[in-house]
């Protein structure tokens, strides 16, 4: 039931017993019991319905009290977010970052230093209940211990533990695939929901994907799973940080097309905005631009006709700078996926743009943060709890 | 339990309680349940155990008089097997085929006449409760119908339908991915048990993939994923029959094997047994053999190194002839994952051939067939029963 309102926002009881397909009685009890704990309200409804009678209580997620930080460790950009139950973005800090920056420490000051600002604006009487890391890398499940991040050099530094003890709130931080998130974010509030079978793909300077499969993320035996951007498409292709040649990451990535564009060495130019004034110069008939794009669309093309024959999936999301890039060459990659792949998985799939903009990976942060406790909300409040008791 | 003495043979009610977790009492229940239906019976052990006091009865399956039909469309081999509850194939019919001969009718044709004198020699208290077949192709699950299937061809019949009509057991023909029931084989009775994030390649003239995410093979949205054979690896290979060029299916199927070999028009020597005179004459030196399976091995490793960063399995293993083609190339195929995939994901992978051999997909075929009364053994036995009371 907490889930229902913290996906689908506030509901009646009326509407909570036929969603659920639980009786009356039940939701009554379910509902005193996550008042009792401070998860949820009920109240009034705002605008009366149009039956007659009693009108039926509203139950509503306490949003500003229960929340969780959600970390994004983008190549470019670090940004910190507070995330009410429900959903809602209560209130953030960003920065951007420059590819010199230092390391994994200095990281974990930046990031950790912003989160307690956070916290403190909270109050009193709001409880943290999960916090997690979106990390552009290969991010092993168990432990959350990064196996593989060229992108963003942080040495040694294990981040989760780091920025938990900074932190010094009881909860753990978990580090996890920035794309893995993006994918969990577009299947639970984005262009995704209702689509069980759905791969996102992820631009950060590297590429990396996100799969859920009937419903559930892919991990695969370690957690190492979806990492699409490795998958080689060019066997004469460019040389990836991977050690392997032609990754669809070396071929699509923004670093590729700003060369294609002419645009590598151009100071202040990076990341993001980057990739957008070449779309930008594109749509405006700068040739250049457009044969970059379209060089880009056409492994773009390639990679995700591969995907569409391996996974027969509903859709695919395209987020982060390759949001800019698809919408630059839809024309390249769908032309490409129609000579290359498998007239019956290629039928019905759907190909979009991220809903949830430059804020996928953080919204996939904060929905991963507040999954434990939506899993088993009162144990986790009283172990919460449990310190500040004593 | 029905499931447990299906997959792992007899055992005994101790064993039975204990890895099931369930008590003794309840153990007795289900057991005099599935006895009345007639799906395991219960004896004495024949090696009595070490324990003193009276031994632990043996729950046995009742493979001879519960069973299921498995057919094998193979390019250049029809099967069909009468196999019993427990796994055990109990019967076969077996015939090659040429890659001139006609149609989906014939095949009908052949499939049922082979199936019917099994069933006859299966006695009058047998009862077929399940029927399926391998096909190499494109299936849509909902209704089995044949999406693509150059490799053989059918026409316009609807197999599975045909089949159960001609047979007129009161059971449907469940027609399936080769692959797909190839990998379902290898995770519950072959070299993946135990392994729940398997992938599996199956050479038959094409190469199909069945691919197992946490324990459940990966159907997609209407079931044609898996297509690992159509993943695009050489932008400037060889054309395809699905229509798109340099497919994993046309730089190492059995075709380009044995162009590569100089053995592509030799009459008479097709199939498995011609990859396996390549691989044969490889190992006594000859060096044209030997060069056409390393030009192979070079792509086969491309895509398993693009499987493995994708997927993160425990394992990979090759069936149908590309047992063979794998076991003749492995070490370039180990030397190409080496340098293409991912550390992470590849240090701990396994990659294996077949251990059901030439009948994966048989095996496949009859798991499949059982899955159903597996999960509801006692209505479907009910519901077979019905007509032959009336």
């Amino acid at each position: 039931m907490l889930r229902f309102v913290h996906l689908r926002g506030p509901a009646s009881r009326a509407t909570l017993a036929e969603s659920l397909g639980l009786n009356r009685s039940t939701i009554m009890a379910l509902t005193a019991d996550l008042t009792a704990a401070g998860l949820v309200r009920e109240e009034l409804p705002r605008r009366p319905g149009r039956r007659a009678g009693r009108p039926s209580l509203v139950v509503r997620p306490e949003s500003t009290r229960v929340y969780v930080l959600a970390f994004d460790a983008g190549v470019d950009r670090l940004a910190v977010a507070r995330v009410g139950l429900g959903g809602e973005i209560l209130d953030r800090r960003e920065t951007t970052r420059s590819p010199g920056d230092p390391d994994g420490a200095e990281l974990v000051n930046v990031l950790a230093g912003a989160a307690r600002s956070l916290v403190r604006k909270a109050g009193r009487d709001a409880v943290c209940v999960g916090a997690a890391l979106a990390f552009p890398g290969v991010v092993r499940r168990a432990d959350h211990q990064i196996m593989f991040g060229p992108n963003l050099d942080v040495g040694d530094v294990p981040l989760g533990e780091s920025l938990s003890r900074r932190l010094g709130l009881g909860v753990p931080v978990a580090v996890c695939n920035d794309a893995d998130l993006g994918a969990l974010a577009e299947h639970e509030r984005g262009a995704g929901v209702g689509c069980d079978d759905l791969i996102y793909l992820h631009g950060d300077v590297g590429v990396g994907g996100g799969i859920i499969v009937g419903g559930r993320l892919l991990g695969g035996q370690e957690g190492f799973g979806g990492e699409i951007g490795h998958m080689m498409v060019n066997p004469n292709g460019r040389p990836c940080a991977c050690g392997a040649r032609g990754c669809l990451e070396t071929e699509v990535g923004e670093r590729t097309l700003l060369a294609h564009a002419g645009r590598a060495e151009r100071p202040g130019e990076t990341g993001r905005d980057a990739v957008r004034a070449v779309v930008d110069a594109a749509d405006r008939g700068d040739i250049v631009a457009r044969e970059a794009l379209h060089r880009v669309g056409n492994w773009l093309g390639f990679g995700v006709a591969n995907l569409v024959n391996i996974f027969n999936p509903g859709m695919v999301v395209f987020g982060g700078t390759l949001r800019d890039i698809y919408l630059g060459s839809a024309a390249q990659v769908r032309s490409v996926l129609a000579s290359s792949a498998l007239a019956a998985p290629r039928e019905r799939v759907k190909l979009r743009t991220s809903a949830l903009g430059d804020d996928v990976t953080l919204v996939g942060a904060a929905e991963y943060a507040f999954a434990e406790v939506l899993a088993d909300p009162l144990q986790v409040l009283a172990r919460l709890r449990e310190p500040a008791a004593t």
